[in-house]
């Protein structure tokens, strides 16, 4: 992946990693982003992973209609994406990197740093529904959305 | 402040202390809101002030129609909010609590810790002619809007 660009395509369908502003400063370093111009969706819900032991892997789901944006704030962690044929591994080392996962994409993280702090934006509110936690149940699924476009 | 509802009055005119979800997992630590929800305002930006010098003071100004919400999602500093008459201090040091700071707020960040990352969230996209960077226009400022309401 090459970071040149302010949004760049990965081998993921849908996946791209962003080039965010990260200033740094004698009064401290800023990390910003604007949602529906950095992050491409309206964002209604924020949280943030961290203290993940490093032996921990998360995530390991897919959502059916939520959209999320990953940027690892403080330390580093890793996320593979997978559209249910190709995969790719993404290290998230820095808060100027974020990750954007469209609906219909799994997602596992892993290899937390001790100091990981990993802040995640979502286009819907929490729906235990909107959850796909079977990889066999989402690559039927997946195979179900390339065909429909 | 008292912490015992989700959302608590403070002295400062407006300005009040939130309550928010964090979850703590053998699996890692988990802080989250939802905007207009938890978070009293739509969204449309967000910053991260880390590595802050402890000597250092940020903030120092308001703004005419940006609502703000600080979280501190690492370490501790601390905020003075001044609605132009009254001030009062809050100390920022856990990842459920959160201040939220309506427009017209004079507000100033410091004492952080070596460790501490400010998450802010903001209802308008950056825009250099809302901020009020002189204290005695935002005290004159703050009296007229007292005075208009």
């Amino acid at each position: 992946v090459s970071f040149g660009a302010r949004v760049n395509p990965t081998k993921v369908r849908g996946v791209t990693v962003h080039r965010l502003d990260y200033v740094q400063d004698l009064r401290g370093d800023l990390s910003v982003g604007e949602f529906e111009r950095d992050i491409p969706f309206p964002v209604r819900r924020y949280f943030i992973v961290f203290d993940v032991p490093s032996e921990k892997v998360r995530g390991q789901h897919a959502h059916r209609e939520c959209h999320q944006f990953l940027i690892c704030v403080k330390g580093r962690c890793s996320v593979v994406a997978d559209d249910g044929v190709v995969r790719q591994e993404f290290l998230l080392d820095s808060p100027a990197t974020g990750l954007y996962l469209p609906p219909m994409t799994w997602a596992t993280q892993y290899r937390y740093s001790p100091d990981a702090a990993l802040l995640v934006f979502a286009s819907h509110y929490y729906d235990a529904a909107d959850y796909i936690r079977d990889h066999a149940e989402f690559v039927s699924a997946a195979l179900q959305v390339s065909q429909d476009r």
